[in-house]
């Protein structure tokens, strides 16, 4: 067959597909350019249609006419938990376990110094090598202000890493999705080695939230922290969530010890006194036009489950990287062939990969380069369609086939990509 | 004279002193309500007129159209050091100083276990009493994590206890302004006793930034924190600054070292190292929607000096003292009444304070309670006029004695006021 051909018929596989997904209604619910198939949802997801209407409300109304009155009649106080709560239903967290607050990286350093005390005399935090740099540069500062020391082992050798430090291990800190390879680890086995020598296990949830059934409660988890802005598409720099199981919270003692976290803030004691529950994982007043940008984001997602998503996602995933092989694309996959072992990626290894990913993106298919050699492509299941991923599949390959990677214009790095 | 004459004679003065103010253009800036005297600029800011048109674009076109291309198209890769240059400018910091970005309770970790580490061997840090509770909270924790001991010592009595502690001394942490009683304390002079016995000072701005010459650089300071939602006007919860002098940055090792704080964010390496100049301060992503909100409030500032604005605020509120004074109000003031020893805001005692303040929103005159019998009013000269100083003036003599803050109704606290 001629690869027009075998477009074609990957075409009408995916169409019908996504006819037949139980995600066939949400492609609508956001607004992105026509001429873009965009792969970037794991850097910055789209637009949600529903979000401008509600920060206009929140600018005009709520801000600009209820004045400081928001506070209580449009319940400001009580959004970082109510919408935690809706990223909770995402990850498997009951309510009342989730704040949404700060950034990923701060509230890293809240959940490593909270483990270190609720572990005492143990001092050793186990993370990955290659986590996303912020996990490692966080945890090292916060262990050396704990006293804990890190050692990093890759995800993979977890379990029996976690057995070999015994008691002495304090807390093991993973990603559930490797950011650059998009491979999947198991947080339920990883948690259980981590509970079985009395250890705390947290996970960086940054790309997995949104895109599966994550299953924190039901895998164990102890502490979790993960972004805003990726597949929550809560918009650039939306706020990240904090996740402390209710079992540990009466006992969480993170160091940022704000205002918002106090027990009777209002009261202005001269001493801190945790709030019960999750509230005292908040510190300062939080930035609500993109607290409730995240919650008007989030209504994509009503009447969807964790269980659906995953399909959808792995389907367009799947549909993707058979693309490519029917095509005869043979790149070598950073991301495992098995469903069960990746997360909502797909990566690429390319000698030129950053060029390749230029000439892509000149083509209106967005994704971006990971150092040293990785193009990395997002597959946000929810406004990613398997027409998109044929048609994805169909541009890596023109690009390839026409060294479009070695022109001039796309081997220039700019400052972000 | 009855009141109505000393009413319309002040009124007189008042809409004359409005023509003459170097800030009477200003009011046009601002969207408020037409039945509102918003006198609670020291708590929520009003909203800035140019602020959502901005807001729109930036939801819309760049991350709606233009997706994650506006980290580089928009340079919101520099939105927080290019905000915190405009914001330096309002209290008197050279440029690259000054970084927008967290919370002033996240900052204030930051600055105050970077300044232990910019004097390491001394062990004392010096902090208000009467210190918004935050403060209090997280230098307590601070210090708990970095091995400081803290003080509580009221700033009138800083520059003796400063040569008391003598080289033990670290840092002494003070608001430039009490957030209850509106006084302002003595920068330099506390700067000065400070760096006498070879310790840093930091300064709270929150009650200060927007309103006066805070004058960081020419006093001496150190380090200084402050809100971008108060008299700054970024919306409810913006992001919050840090200044760091150019002369510490160098040695400055905060504790929250996230990957946009990397010298070479880029290149995802293992190991953390601060980038140059004040981008060391940045942790993680940040809001950014809160962040160019921000950016675009402070276009109200455009053309003013920050002593013409300490000019209009304190004619403002000596405007409101006389009115008081004249209407036969005598309540006493908790704020200082010579000019020089006040900021931005006039706090009256009274022992149902809660209700009176209940008793004025409910006329459309808008200011705050504060524990335990403080009325706080505060006057952003940005927006709140003389005349509206007069008519509050008032509101307050009507209140009190038509004795409406007995009514029932005002009596119920609510959770936020």
């Amino acid at each position: 067959m001629t690869t027009l051909h075998t477009h074609d018929a990957l075409t009408a596989r995916a169409t019908e597909a996504d006819a037949a997904s139980p995600l066939r209604g949400t492609r609508a619910l956001f607004t992105l350019p026509d001429d873009v198939i965009y792969l970037d949802g794991n850097s910055l997801g789209a637009l949600p249609s529903a979000v401008p209407a509600v920060v206009q409300d929140v600018m005009h109304r709520q801000w600009g006419e209820r004045l400081i009155r928001s506070w209580n009649e449009a319940d400001w106080w009580g959004a970082q938990t109510r919408v935690g709560d809706l990223v909770g239903r995402l990850v498997g967290a009951a309510p009342g376990q989730v704040v949404v607050t700060d950034s990923t990286s701060v509230n890293l350093f809240k959940a490593v110094i909270g483990a270190g005390r609720l572990r005492p005399g143990r001092r050793v935090v186990l993370t990955d090598p290659d986590s996303f740099p912020t996990d490692l540069y966080m945890t090292q500062s916060a262990a050396g202000l704990a006293g804990l020391e890190v050692r990093r082992v890759h995800p993979r050798d977890a379990v029996a890493a976690i057995a070999e430090v015994g008691d002495a291990l304090a807390l093991v800190s993973y990603s559930s999705v490797d950011y650059r390879t998009g491979e999947l680890w198991d947080l339920p086995a990883i948690t259980e080695a981590a509970h079985a020598v009395g250890a705390l296990a947290c996970w960086d949830l940054c790309h997995s939230a949104g895109v599966m059934d994550v299953g924190l409660d039901a895998g164990g988890a102890d502490l979790a922290v993960g972004c805003g802005y990726k597949y929550l598409n809560g918009g650039p720099g939306a706020p990240a969530f904090l996740y402390v199981a209710s079992r540990h919270q009466d006992d969480f003692e993170q160091p940022l010890t704000g205002w918002q976290g106090h027990a009777r803030p209002f009261e202005m004691r001269p001493d801190y006194e945790p709030a019960p529950g999750i509230n005292r994982a908040r510190v300062g007043t939080p930035p609500l036009l993109s607290v409730l940008a995240l919650e008007a984001a989030l209504t994509a997602y009503e009447g969807l489950s964790p269980a659906d998503v995953r399909a959808a996602s792995l389907s367009v995933t799947g549909t993707f990287i058979d693309a490519l092989d029917a095509l005869g694309v043979d790149l070598p996959l950073a991301t495992p062939r098995e469903p069960e072992r990746r997360g909502s990626q797909v990566s690429l290894r390319h000698p030129q990969a950053f060029a390749v990913v230029q000439a892509l993106i000149a083509r209106g298919v967005i994704g971006d380069f990971r150092e040293p050699d990785i193009i990395r492509l997002g597959f946000a299941p929810l406004y990613v369609t398997h027409v998109d991923a044929v048609s994805a599949a169909l541009h890596v390959k023109e690009v390839l086939d026409g060294r479009e990677f070695e022109r001039p214009e796309f081997a220039e790095r700019g400052a972000v990509t």
